[in-house]
């Protein structure tokens, strides 16, 4: 068997989902909702897999979403996209992520990874033969440094894998930040691989940027993003890909032999979902801001030391006040005597772990974060 | 970009469908039927869309499915499979392959491989570093032989990839075949990835036998199948894995980082197909060997000279008494001028390639098939 692959730990999303299911616990670990996701967009999907085409659709995916996506991007972010050759949908942004790192990263290239990184990044780096570089972000505001960078970046980097908003620390980087990532990324003609599938879950008025936007990057990024996240569906796993046609061409090769296709009659429902208006997504981010602000008060109420959220569906805790000092430890406690799943930070790091940060999904209805807020009471 | 998928063709199944889509042919090229497959299947995926779960489900895959699938295969091939620590669902049986070659071959490893062959093996062999030894099969009969296979196995074999009903061929293999094949296996220590995806569809009362049913090979073989092919919803992309816990542990993990998970709405319709009686299956493979024996007839008396199916959606035209001797260019010329999307099963080779053989997909309806047949008329 491939060493690689059989020294690997399951993800610790899947673990914790899966002591949740067991243990019966509340799942405030892995990233999901616990609404059923907007009732018309699942009714267009439900229409189409009764009445609709149910084959093979286009490897690129449905023209229809194409369009969509391209439409979406295009007034929303301002970017302008070649629904063409320049859009692809994926089974999911997992497989974007994985097409993306095989598609680009030769054995022997060096890819700059950011710290914490959710955890598919580096052994799809090592799977590609790619070496990664890591730069370690410092808390509280995981800002990108000159210093960081200029020891990370060499003449052999061929791409970075950049999240933002960031999961786990649920910040956005500022246009400072996006800028120093640029400047590199043009200076060391690097490719960035961006992970935006947070990009629509974004709080209190800040605006994510898509690193594509950036100037001199429209030729070297490719944006990823998740109709998952951006519906409340995170089982659909409609994902897609953006880039220039150089690269999409090569991309395309990759999805090929990945998954070649993605279920029609979702893709239906995405298109159809994307064309809502600026008043669906700012309604659903101000859901989610009410949420983040409900157990934030809570967490507080009890004692806990949360830091603050600026996207994504999660918050973190210090748990260092709590002379807590091993999060996954601590998480093991809180599943199996408080019956809450959260997840150890410390899983998002491949060196020099964070140990003292918890992180929680508050992508939940009232009645399920309040539920969660009683468990943990007793736990400060 | 990774030279190894910059350098790769599109697939032919996808420039075929293409090139049917803008120029209005009949596509009986890439092979999905065009009818539009079962409705109560159908009605259970819509209603789990619009009243179910539509979250990250567990990433093995449903326990209902996993628990149908095992129950499946113990009922129709008398394997005996743990659903909780032998299947796994994956998004199409792409995936399955993609993560079962990644997962098992390491740089340097040597994979067998049979001309002719799926597009998706060689490339995926390739990626994961392998080195790939190659059986040509020889027509009309595609016998494995213990001399060829002697050329191909050696030390460093760690996998042969084997494909059984054979796609493009439409040959099943023999039982004398299959033991030759478990014995070199079992000689070498070599793992089988078995591509099963048309085991279903096969005719004339000839019964498919699964690999890892095999003397010898219940903890060296992977057994892919398809609930896309079953079904005929080849959109779906539900396919899965079957193997040994030691093997399946690995398997899980690039599945984890390649899709991690597949639609739980469809996963809950695949269960509950699953579970039909034999008589909806022999209906099905009755539909499908009627269609083939129409396809056959009309071709037959259009004077084409028609290669015998026994399984898969396809058929095949030796044509040498055309007075071709190209099939690419005969495919182009059947698309251009007549209308009509075919393979050329040149297409299916990495050297050596056949040069007189054109597949057609008969998984058509009658007056599909009939219209098909008009168009060609001419072309003898
Ligand atoms: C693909 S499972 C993980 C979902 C997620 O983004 C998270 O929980 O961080
Ligand atoms: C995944 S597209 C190809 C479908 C198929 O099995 C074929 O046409 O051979």
């Amino acid at each position: 068997m491939n060493r690689l692959f059989a020294n690997l730990p399951t993800t610790v999303f899947e673990v914790m989902s899966s002591l949740a299911r067991e243990t019966g616990a509340i799942n405030l670990g892995q990233g999901f909702p616990d609404d059923p996701g907007p009732e018309d967009v699942r009714r267009v999907a439900a229409d189409a897999v009764l009445n609709g085409y149910n084959q093979y659709p286009s490897m690129m995916g449905l023209p229809e979403l194409r369009s969509a996506i391209a439409a979406h991007y295009r007034h929303w972010q301002g970017l302008d996209l070649d629904a063409n050759t320049e859009v692809m949908v994926t089974s999911g942004a997992t497989e974007a992520l994985a097409g993306a790192i095989l598609g680009i990263v030769e054995p022997g290239d060096e890819v700059v990874l950011f710290e914490p990184m959710y955890d598919a990044y580096l052994p799809l780096v090592r799977l590609a033969g790619g070496v990664p570089k890591f730069v370690t972000l410092q808390p509280p505001h995981f800002r990108l440094t000159e210093e960081a960078l200029a020891k990370a970046f060499s003449p052999k980097t061929k791409a970075v894998v950049f999240n933002n908003p960031l999961n786990p620390t649920a910040t956005v980087f500022s246009n400072e930040d996006l800028a120093l990532l640029a400047d590199f990324c043009r200076r060391f003609d690097a490719i960035a691989i961006s992970d935006e599938v947070w990009e629509h879950v974004v709080f209190d008025g800040i605006k994510h940027q898509p690193v594509l936007g950036l100037e001199g990057m429209r030729d070297r990024s490719v944006k990823i993003g998740s109709a998952g996240k951006i519906f409340s569906l995170t089982g659909w796993k409609v994902g897609f890909v953006a880039a220039a046609p150089h690269i999409m061409k090569v991309l395309a090769k990759s999805h090929q032999f990945l998954t070649f296709t993605t279920p029609p009659n979702l893709q239906t429902a995405v298109a159809y979902g994307l064309a809502k208006d600026d008043s669906y997504f700012d309604g659903m981010r101000q859901n989610f801001a009410r949420s983040r602000d409900r157990f934030t008060d809570g967490l507080r109420t009890l004692g806990f030391d949360v830091i603050p959220s600026q996207g994504t569906y999660f918050l973190n805790i210090d748990i260092t006040p709590l002379g807590e000092t091993d999060d996954v430890a601590f998480c093991r406690r809180l599943v199996t005597e408080h019956s809450v799943a959260a997840i150890p930070v410390s899983a998002f790091y491949a060196e020099g772990a964070v140990k003292n940060v918890v992180r929680f999904c508050f992508a939940k209805k009232d009645a399920t974060l309040d539920a969660g807020l009683e468990r943990l009471a007793d736990v400060v």
